[in-house]
């Protein structure tokens, strides 16, 4: 008989981001995505999209390179927070407990195999609209903003590993993500690998970094739900001075209609145009592209990526630096 | 050989409603609508949408009723103006002529057989956006508003008439516009018309005045290009307590996505979502509805409409009004 | 400690309808919908949308009335199947295994409260594609049809209940569904409620028959992913004679752009025209409208629903059958 | 006084399109963009779509190599028809009459500066739709086929010249046509222009000529009107073996969502997702791009086009066969 899924995580709930420009990096969220700035602490910004139902799903901490903070993933019960940090610390990732942050209770910490910083926790605080900020629409937390284009919620994350397969194995192994889709070498070793433990096609991708650098950012990514909004915020984003990378496309992998700028303290972010297709498969078998599929796995539409999409990542690494050290 | 075709009208260039309620009016096209208030003179407020290509399109002046202010036309030329004048006056509804208004030259003041005040003048001034209001998508006089929903441009007016045919045929045969679409009576009288000057379905529309008064308002009109900008502004407009009167649903004459909702002072605004079908035929042959295809006409896509829909006008009058006048 | 979640429905498998006219409903959902038909057997035509990944998930079988057949779920693993049909025994609503189907393993069967027959299973039929049907979109188990405006995926089914709260019990205590949302009446019993075991806001609702009828189905829904399609098949469905119920709105609950659309035997059928919102909480607190709350929970967009939307259901029975039985 | 500017054409009537692979090309208009065979004759095809108002608006005509038939413009009254062949005889380029074709009545033939062949005329043959193929939707000739992705109508025409401004003030100065937008070399002669005399941004486009030629194609284009229809019909064009040469994208130059495929005869097909921006402005000032704002004046929203857009036209002709020749 089958061993049975791992339902221990439930969701991808927030994300740190380092930023050199913290005000600008805010402003970008706030007057461009339409999100909220919740609280400030210390050198950090707390901010969440309309229809985030949690405090917080962004945290912005200054710092003098762009890159990512941790990133934060909630269990589905108490018990289940407890039995993933068994497993976390029998493989021997584990940090340690922090008695929590703004927004969410005691968390335990660890790190990817690559080393990027993750926490897992159980209690949350949900987010208290203003009388003047709620909305008849009683399953969103908050009124639509007029202001920006505004993101509906916080979607997934991408990371940049040195060696791919040994976090996606993490992932499955100790997390219980499920692995969606892969783009394979030839040899069979990832390419990239997009995860999830909800419906969705990814929560978490992991790909590799083209400079073999370790415990690099992607991308986040933020949802809109419909593709209109990606047109419409690139017209915001092109006239106020910010860098789109690649306009409105849509994806082969997850099918979501997506595009990515670059906000300003260096980080790049996804915008999400609709929900791309869901999984409800309980013995999903594994989409499984060949590298040589690859450019259209990451473009259905398939206009040209540009040629440091999987080598540009946070912090910023050239190839010469890397060369160099 | 036919008569030629008289091409001396070029668009619908600005109307001008009056508010009892003024600021919560300009708040509504700005805050919502994404308008920005240009200048401001006496009891009126001059506003245009980002994609109005003259100094204004909207004159907003306080006033005890609702209704319209009187709506301009531009001429296509000099000439044009200068014929189209005598042709007015011929016709005996001529008033004079004004040295012009903020935004335009010398304007030439008539009435429609019903009495609606309407000017045509050929000068006009450019908005000239400042150096941060600018935009590299050069066809466009000013970048994207990042506040509300923004409209892009003046659409068309409806207007309702006691008579609806002596408005018709005064339109064509003074003006130059063309019924589009009309929607007859058993005795082939009109109960609507659409016309335009221009490849829209209609630049103007006169609909029967349920009430049988003289020279209400119906609806202005401005236009997004796109059906979903309607969804959004929908959220923006219910939980900022504004009333939609009609839900995002889809015309039979004209084919456009659109909805209807009332500013704060009353007027009833419609918004278009997309271009609906243009007409590029000159022989257009006009498309006849007949009295039982109403509902049908008005709602493609068919849910029912309020049953004040033709007798809510501006200024508001009601049955008993009317009866006891 | 509180007690952990059941996770053993993994998601609404199939559904079957009766049809007393077996051709034209096939032809509806063939030509209209763009779905394909898979098999026949005996009175009885399995159907698949483009994106379901199973052989079938919907049987169209010929009967006098119109109405629900079954509906079946499948069980996220084989000791899932296991534990829940010893819980549906326990609960004594089983009626017992049957060897499989077209298009899946063995399954036990069973009803609600009501009388709706429901199957559980854990062993799937793959659809699979010929070589013509394949596509480059390796995550779609079959190119787009250029037929109709197609459907991408089954999403949920809303079922009418004579007594609603003890089939949402039903659901929640033995089958582990969550109930998302729900409209209260004044004594806290349930109007309707949503109850999803997917990220879904609903993959079944359940709603109060108003004709105190038993074991009724108010509608299935496909799904499209775009508002677009909505429109898109209204034109198709107005000019083939197809009569639309509900144009295309926005719903309160679940967030959907939606219509509704009867099929030719008389079944009611929802088109979904984007995802809605998604849960992510793994401890989501229900959403509560009260009972006057109804008309903006199902229509947030708010055009008038048709007074027999809460009392048309299949098999059809009038308020007089009812008197007289 | 200003001199007044001619109206006497009205629109791009119908365009001809040579193809080498006859049925493959009529099969691509007819099973993906959802038009119609109305007629054939000899080696020519005649198609149209839903909401083209005429009898045809497509000629497909077997050929050697691809290119351009012809393209047709129709004139605004006999008069005016009359005026312009005047007109054209007087500036050199007429041949002569014809006594029409399938579709409409006398044609006066002449070609541009650069040799591509055009013919205008009024009398004109409406397209009447069977009973079964009526719409209730009036001011529509038919209704919306379930077949493919159906484009609505005709919507422009871009053509390569070895001359542009040649042909362009051929087009303003005999044919009254207005220059609305422009990119211009650094000796403000036009690399590209745009000239309407609707009131959208173009009805025809000049290009330069990357290769010199005389008298190519760049492209045909019909319209959807919305952006949604650029996705779907790509899903179609990727699986079923049709070439996209640019993925959905938008212009700066009339603001359009487009995408361009290739027609399996060779010809580059654009199609509009929108109706871009409208100008209703009789005084507008030609919109002025510099060369290094090209690709940004054809790729708002900015991936990179491919090396042959200006070079690859129809009849195909490559670097090589020019400096052979």
């Amino acid at each position: 008989m089958t061993k049975e899924p791992i339902f221990d995580v439930a969701q991808l709930a927030h994300f740190e981001i380092y930023s050199p420009k913290l005000e600008e990096s805010v402003e970008f969220f706030s007057e461009i995505l339409g999100m909220e700035e919740v609280e400030r602490q210390g050198k950090s910004v707390y901010m969440r999209a309309y229809e985030d139902h949690y405090h917080n799903t962004l945290i912005i901490t200054e710092n003098d390179e762009a890159g990512l903070g941790h990133m934060a993933l909630r269990a589905r019960s108490p018990q289940a927070l407890e039995r993933r940090v068994a497993a976390i610390e029998e493989a021997g990732y584990g940090i340690g407990w922090i008695d929590g942050d703004i927004g969410h209770g005691p968390a335990y910490q660890f790190r990817t195999p690559d080393g990027h910083k993750v926490e897992i926790f159980w209690e949350v605080e949900y987010y208290q609209a203003s009388d003047v900020e709620k909305t008849a629409l009683l399953n969103r937390p908050q009124r639509r903003p007029n202001r920006g284009v505004p993101v509906r919620r916080l979607d997934h994350i991408n990371l940049l590993a040195k060696e791919t397969n040994k976090n996606v194995e993490f992932l499955e192994a100790v997390l219980g993500f499920n692995v969606r889709e892969r783009i394979l070498n030839e040899d069979n070793s990832d390419i990239a690998a997009w995860l999830s433990v909800t419906n969705l096609a990814h929560d978490i991708a992991i790909m590799g970094d083209a400079l073999g650098e370790e415990g690099r950012l992607h991308h986040i990514c933020y949802w809109y739900g419909y593709p209109q909004h990606l047109s419409d915020v690139a017209d915001l984003l092109i006239d106020r001075g910010f860098e789109i990378e690649v306009s409105p496309i849509k994806h082969g992998v997850s099918q979501a209609s997506c595009m990515y700028v670059f906000e300003p303290g260096g980080n790049r972010v996804e915008l999400f145009g609709d929900s791309g297709y869901l999984i409800f498969d309980p013995d999903w078998k594994t989409v499984e592209w060949k590298g040589e599929d690859t450019e259209q796995a990451i473009l259905w539409h398939g206009t040209k990526l540009p040629e440091d999409f999987f080598s540009y990542g946070t912090p910023v690494r050239s190839k010469e630096t890397v060369e160099n050290s």
